[in-house]
C-alpha cells in the first residue's frame, strides 16, 4: 500500500476550498467523490476518508499562519442541500482495525485543532449547516463555537452511527454532546438513536445547535454572524501572514530526513530513532526578523517536522513499537529561541508557533508507541526539547562522559517553557503531571531553570527515570529494548494510554481515553465488523444479525 | 451453567475469615484451591475467581453493618509467605469475553466499596502484605488506605499482567498507581513491566507501599498501626451491630421475587421489568425502633434487594438488553423514610444505609443494559426511588389518568434525598449531572421538593424525557422498545457508558470509563485471547506469539 502522506497544500486540495471576505474566511467542504485515498468507494454526499481530513487539517493550520486578518472561519458545504454525511462507510467497512483506529485519532486531533484555533488563536470557528449534518458531519460542526442550522424543514443534525452502523459517534460526538453542548443525558440518548436526526426549533431547545435561520435569510445571517464574531477577535487586521512552505524531507526505505528531524527505522528490532536537532542559527534579533524567517524559523520548522514524523510513524510504520527520542545540538540555542517566543508572546505569529509546538507534542502523548528518551553526550534536552523527555514513557541519561569522546557530560536544562507553555490534554504541564504526587519536586525543578543538570542530579530531582554510566549504558539499554519488544503491543498501548494521563480529565482526555477506547472495542466486535455486522452490510439491503448478549 | 448467586454469609465462606481484636478486624484471605466457582482450575497461591470476590464483597458489607465497633480492617493473608497471586489465570483463560468483563466490573465495585468504607464509614482499611502481592493481589492492596509490606528480602508488590499475560492490571491497578498513589509515570511504566515486582525501600520510595517492616516486628507493628488508625475513627465503640439476615427471594425460571423488588423476564423481547415497592410500614418512631427493624428496615431491605437483582441481571441474564424500571406504592411513605434517614444521619447505622443505597444505585450506572423508567399510575418515584428515574437512560411519564382506573395521575416527587444523598461515580448527584447545562433547571427542581409533579409539568421541568397520555402510551412504548431491541447491544453499551457520565471525572469514573474500556478492548485481541495469545498459553511452557502491529 502507498504510504499515507500528511503534507498537502491548497493548490492540491480536491475536497476543500477557502474563500475570503475581509476578516472572515469560508472553509468550504466540497468532496470529490472520485478523490478517495484508495479505490473501492465513492465519497458521496460530502462523506470523507482520511485524505479529506488531511486537507482539512492543512487548511486549519494555514488559516492560522497565513491569514492573521481572519477572526472568524465559517465551515460550510459547497454542495446544495447536503452538509456532510460523515465518515464514508464503505471506506470504514474495508479498512483494517488499525487503520480505523488511526483514522479516528487523526480526525479527533483535527477537531481539537479547530477548538484550539477558536480558543487560543481567537480565529473563531462557526459552522453553517445547510442540509443534513450526519454522524461525522455533525461531529465536525460540534468542533465549532457556534452552530447555525438552516430551517428549511429538511436540514437536520444527526448522530445515526448507533442505529445505522452499530458503532459510536466516536470523533468526539458523544463527549461533545454531553460535555460541550451539555445536552441532557436522556435527550442525548434519544438524539443518538434517531436516524433522521433533529431539526428546527427542537434542535435549538435541545442545545444541539445555537440558532436556526430561515432559508430566505440564511446567507446574510451567516455572514452577519461571522463578521460580528470576527470583530471580537484580537487578531491583527493589518498583519501579513507567513507561508507554510512545503516541508523539505527525503523519504527513503528506512528513513525520513528533514532539516531538523531525522527518523531512522530498524525493522528487525521494531525500533525507530527520532532525532531532533536544535537551532542552527542564533535566535532572531527582532520579531520582524523572526517573521522574515517565516517557516524557516526554528521553532516552527521543528514543530512541523516533528509532527510529520510522528504522523508518518503512526500511519505507515505500525510494526514499529518503540521510538527512541534523541536530540542533538546546543541547549543554549534552544533556550534562547524559547525565551524569544515567550517574550514576543504578544505577537500573533509567536503565539501561533507556541500553540503549534503544543499540538505537535500532544500528538506524541496519544501515539501508540513506547517512547524512550536517550539523554546522551551532545544532546540538547533543554526547554522545548526537554518536553520530549517528559513526554517519553521512560528516559535514560548518561552519567559523566565517554572514553574517546571529548564532549562534556550530558545535561538536561529546564527553561520557562517547561512551566506552562505546553499543557497536555489534561490541562497540566508534563512536569505537573509527572510530579502530581511530589509538589516539592516541581518547586525544586523550577529553581533549576537555565542550569544544566547532569546525570545523577537529574535522577535525584526526578527529571529522568534512570541514569547510567558509560560502562552500563549499552547493556541496560539493550535489555530494556529486548524486554519491551517481547511484550504484547496491545497491552503496551492500553498501559501507556492509562499511565500517561494522571490527574484531571478534560473533554480532550475523555475523547481519547473513554470514547475512543470504547470505539476501539466496538471496532472489534462482530456486531459491527463481522460478516453479518452492520458496518459490513451497510448499504447492501441486508439487515445485520446481532448477537444479543450485553457485555 | 449454574446461575451465579451473589448472596453468601460467613458460615458458608470457603476463602475468607474474619478475626476480631477489639476495634480492629482482620479480614483474612485463605483461598481454598478446590473452591472455584466452576471446574477446571485450582485457586492456587490465594488466586481468586468471582466466587472468592463474592465472599469478599459480603465480608466488606457485613463488617460495616455487623461491627460498628470496628474502626480499622486489616486485609491479610492466611497463608505463609503468600499474599495473593491475583485473578486466577486459568479461570480467566477459559472465561467468555462477557464473563471476564462482568468479573472485572464486580471486582472493581468491591474495591470501590472498600474505599467507600474507609472514607464514608470511617472503617479504615489497611493492607498487611506478607509474601508476594501480584496483579489483582496488589490491586486489592491498592484499595486500602495504608499499605504495609514485610521486609523479608522476598515479599514484593507487582503488577505483572502486561509482561506475563498481555492484559492490563484492570481492577483499578493502573489508575490507582497514577492517581491515588501518584506514582511518577515513568516509574509506573517500569513497575508495570517487572514480573518480579518491587520490594523493600524502593517500594516505599516509589510510593507503591506506605511502609516496610522487618519480619521480626511484623505482627506487632501491624497490630499497633491498626489500633492507632481505629482510634481515629468516629465509629461507636459500644454500639451493637445488626445482622444482615439472608435476603428472602423466590427464584423461578423467568422471575425473581423479593420482599420489595420484583424482577420479571420477557425473554422473547429481551426485556426485564424491575419493580421496586415503597415501604409497607410507616417510618419508625425512633432511631432505636429503626435499629430494632434491622435488615427489615425498608431503606436497607430495598438497597439489598435492588443490588441483588441488578447483579443477577448482569451475571445471569446477558441476553436481556432493556430493563423497565417501575415503582409501586406510596410516595409519602418513601419521603418519610428518606427524612428519617436524613435526620438520623448522625447515627452510624443510618449512615451505613444511606451509603448502601448510594452504592446500589451506582451499580445501575455501570450496568450494560438500557434502563427505561415508566412513571405510571400508582408509582412512587419519590426521593430515593426517584433516583431510579434519574439513573435511567430515558423516562416515560403518563399524563393524566386512565379510563377504568380510579387512581390519581402519576407524579414524580423530589425530596431532599435527590440533592446530595446519592452522588454518582463522577461526584455529582444525578440531578446535577442531568442539568449540567441548565443550572436554572436544577434550582427550579429544588423548589418542588415534597410536591408531586405531574406529567406535563415534569416534562417541562426536565425531570422526565417524555410525557404521554393514555391514548398514546402503549404505541409510544412499543415503538421505543422495538427500536431499542433492533440496535447493536455493543453499540448501546458503549453509548450508554459515555452518555451517563457527563461532567467531572474521578478515579472511579476513570476506572470504569478509561481503564475498563481499554481492558475490554484487550480482552478481545488475539495477542491476549487467541490460541497463541498470552492468556491462553500462560503456564503451558509455550511462549505466546504476538502480532507486532501497534494500534
Amino acid at each position: 500500500m502507498q504510504p499515507i502522506d500528511f503534507q498537502t497544500e491548497p493548490s492540491r486540495y480536491r475536497h476543500w476550498r477557502i474563500e475570503r471576505d475581509g476578516d472572515v474566511a469560508y472553509l468550504i467542504m466540497d468532496v470529490d467523490p472520485a478523490g478517495g485515498l484508495s479505490d473501492g468507494y465513492e465519497l458521496k454526499l460530502n462523506s470523507y476518508d482520511l485524505g479529506v481530513d488531511i486537507e482539512l487539517n492543512d487548511a486549519v493550520q494555514r488559516l492560522r499562519f497565513e491569514h492573521p486578518e481572519v477572526g472568524c472561519v465559517v465551515i460550510k458545504s459547497g454542495k446544495d442541500n447536503v452538509f456532510c454525511a460523515g465518515a464514508n462507510i464503505r471506506y470504514l467497512g474495508k479498512a483494517t482495525h488499525g487503520h480505523k483506529v488511526n483514522f479516528c485519532k487523526f480526525t479527533n486531533e483535527t477537531r481539537l485543532a479547530i477548538e484550539d484555533a477558536s480558543q487560543n488563536s481567537r480565529q473563531i470557528y462557526i459552522c453553517a449547516i445547510n442540509g443534513n449534518a450526519a454522524g461525522g458531519g455533525y461531529e465536525l460542526a460540534l468542533a465549532a463555537d457556534h452552530i447555525m442550522l438552516v430551517d428549511d424543514r429538511r436540514s437536520a443534525v444527526a448522530l445515526p452511527e448507533t442505529p445505522l452502523l452499530a458503532v459510536l459517534p466516536g470523533t468526539g460526538g458523544l463527549t461533545r454532546v454531553t460535555d460541550k453542548r451539555k445536552v441532557r443525558r436522556d435527550r442525548a440518548d434519544v438524539f443518538c438513536s434517531i436516524e433522521e436526526g433533529i431539526r428546527g426549533a427542537r434542535a435549538v431547545e435541545w442545545r444541539l445547535v445555537d440558532e436556526v435561520v430561515p432559508n430566505s435569510k440564511w446567507k446574510d445571517t451567516v455572514a452577519t454572524r461571522a463578521h460580528e464574531i470576527a470583530a471580537h477577535s484580537d487578531r491583527p487586521k493589518d498583519a501579513k501572514g507567513i507561508t507554510l512552505t512545503p516541508i523539505e524531507r527525503k523519504i527513503e526505505a528506512d528513513s525520513v530526513s528533514y532539516c531538523y528531524v531525522d527518523l531512522e527505522i530498524d525493522r528487525a528490532r521494531g525500533l525507530a530513532t527520532l532525532t531532533v536537532r536544535g537551532p542552527l542559527q542564533e535566535a532572531p534579533a527582532s520579531v520582524e526578523a523572526a517573521h522574515a524567517l517565516g517557516a524557516k524559523f526554528w521553532p516552527l520548522a521543528v514543530a512541523r517536522e516533528l509532527e510529520d514524523a510522528i504522523l508518518h510513524l503512526r500511519a505507515n510504520e505500525a510494526a514499529i513499537g518503540v521510538v527512541l527520542l534523541c536530540t542533538d545540538g546546543s541547549a543554549q540555542a534552544v533556550l534562547e529561541h524559547d525565551e524569544f517566543l515567550i517574550k514576543a508572546n504578544g505577537d500573533w505569529l509567536m503565539r501561533e508557533i507556541r500553540h503549534y509546538l503544543k499540538r505537535a507534542l500532544k500528538r506524541i502523548d496519544v501515539t501508540p508507541k513506547s517512547f524512550i528518551a536517550l539523554i546522551e553526550l551532545g544532546s540538547c534536552f533543554a526547554g522545548t526539547l526537554a518536553e520530549l523527555a517528559f513526554a517519553a514513557d521512560r528516559s535514560l541519561m548518561l552519567v559523566g562522559t565517554r572514553k574517546g569522546d571529548n564532549r562534556g557530560p550530558a545535561a538536561i536544562t529546564l527553561g520557562r517553557a517547561n512551566f506552562g507553555l505546553y499543557p497536555m490534554g489534561n490541562g497540566l504541564t508534563r512536569l505537573q503531571t509527572r510530579f502530581l504526587g511530589e509538589p516539592d519536586a516541581l518547586k525544586n525543578a523550577e529553581t533549576k531553570i537555565d542550569t544544566g543538570v547532569e546525570g545523577e542530579e537529574a535522577a535525584n530531582l526526578g527529571l529522568v527515570t534512570f541514569a547510567y554510566e558509560d560502562f552500563d549504558w549499552d547493556d541496560e539499554l539493550r535489555v530494556m529494548l529486548e524486554e519491551r519488544a517481547s511484550f504484547s503491543p496491545d497491552a503496551m498501548t492500553g498501559m501507556e494510554a492509562n499511565l500517561r494521563f494522571a490527574g484531571p480529565e478534560t473533554m480532550e482526555t475523555k475523547i481519547f481515553g473513554r470514547l475512543s477506547a470504547w470505539q476501539n472495542w466496538i471496532f472489534q466486535r462482530p456486531n459491527a465488523v463481522g460478516e453479518q455486522g452492520a458496518l459490513k452490510l451497510y448499504g447492501s439491503g441486508v439487515s445485520p444479525t446481532f448477537n444479543k448478549e450485553r457485555v
